[in-house]
């Protein structure tokens, strides 16, 4: 029996370096029916960046026009720059059964809170120590030692709002977490609240047992 | 990295005839830390069962006394017999990270709400039709008409409580609502209610951010 189900919006947050990049390629490359959510950002495009896939890119009052307009889910200012999610988007995959991935932090999980709880399966990964943390961030060899302090200053921060996520993983393991993930994916797909028509069922077989 | 769990409470709901037991047993076979909580009840022995596995046996006196103690986490009355769910084995095995499934109706679900809801996980069956549901009952040839009409009664009434549960399935394939069952126990491990330690594991993280 195929009811109808709404999509899930997934968040998976971590400090820089806990693992959230592959764990998501991963879940990405696996799962059907899964797509990134794709945020609007001011800040100029980077080589290599596609518009409409990495970020959408948007004039500064376009932005403002948007959240005035309260079509954002979540924003945030990041170094003078503005990113956010478009309601419109996600909504309507969430209404049409395919689930979104979101790479927010803690206050743009917090916003998303505030709109869309039900819709809502959040995931913190941690790293298994802060030493491990920074060898992985120098290992990749992208951040100078300066933005590498900052990203543990982030780290941080970040942790401190643990307790608001609903599954928080400790990834000492890829293999080991990403098929954590996908099962908490898979069970939020088949939840009560993500089924759209479970009253319609009932009430079609109380009839059927009043009409025995 | 493994840190201390707290038990999972699974209930698994269901009317009589949609699947209940053969998911449970396939489940207790497949799933270690597992075991099927034991209720006291007031009824005769019978000929088959062991005390203390498929039901502690008590005397009325000594359930009302543990009744009157608060000692039970839950209990019903069905035809002149008690039923209960003793407290103390249950918080037990949830300390040590033991993971109990209970056979209870919507009523004895709602007590548990009340007394351990961070615990619980609810699932409850249904069937993918009446005609279906009653050709089950009819092909296990336990029961007589009169009984069958009576369970299709009850199902009506426990079918009227269904937005009560986490999680609703329609048995129409054992493979696959075993599956989800077990995805579902599995998930509800990982959830951050079932960590008994993770502020501590965080705390550490920050001190050893601190001490860089």
């Amino acid at each position: 029996m195929d009811l109808t189900r709404r999509g899930v919006m997934l968040v998976i947050a971590s400090p820089s370096g806990a693992g959230k990049s592959s764990i998501t390629r991963r879940l990405l490359a696996e799962q059907e029916n899964l797509s990134m959510s794709v945020s609007i950002t001011t800040r100029p495009m980077r080589e290599g960046e596609v518009d409409g896939k990495d970020y959408h890119f948007v004039s500064i009052d376009k932005f403002n026009h948007m959240r005035d307009q309260g079509e954002l889910l979540e924003w945030a200012e990041v170094h003078s720059n503005f990113y956010g999610t478009p309601v419109a988007d996600v909504d309507q995959k969430i209404q049409n059964g395919q689930d979104v991935v979101f790479d927010i932090d803690y206050q743009g999980t917090q916003q998303l809170y505030e709109k869309r709880r039900d819709h809502l399966v959040s995931v913190f990964l941690l790293p298994p120590s802060i030493p491990e943390l920074k060898a992985r961030l120098q290992g990749r060899a992208l951040d100078t030692d300066e933005v590498i302090a900052r990203r543990l200053k982030n780290a941080r921060v970040e942790m401190e709002h643990w307790a608001e996520y609903d599954y928080v993983l400790i990834n000492d393991d890829l293999e080991k977490t990403g098929a954590d993930v996908t099962n908490i994916l898979k069970t939020a797909r088949i939840s009560r609240a993500r089924q759209a028509n479970l009253s319609g069922f009932i009430k079609e077989l109380q009839n059927q047992i009043d009409s025995l």
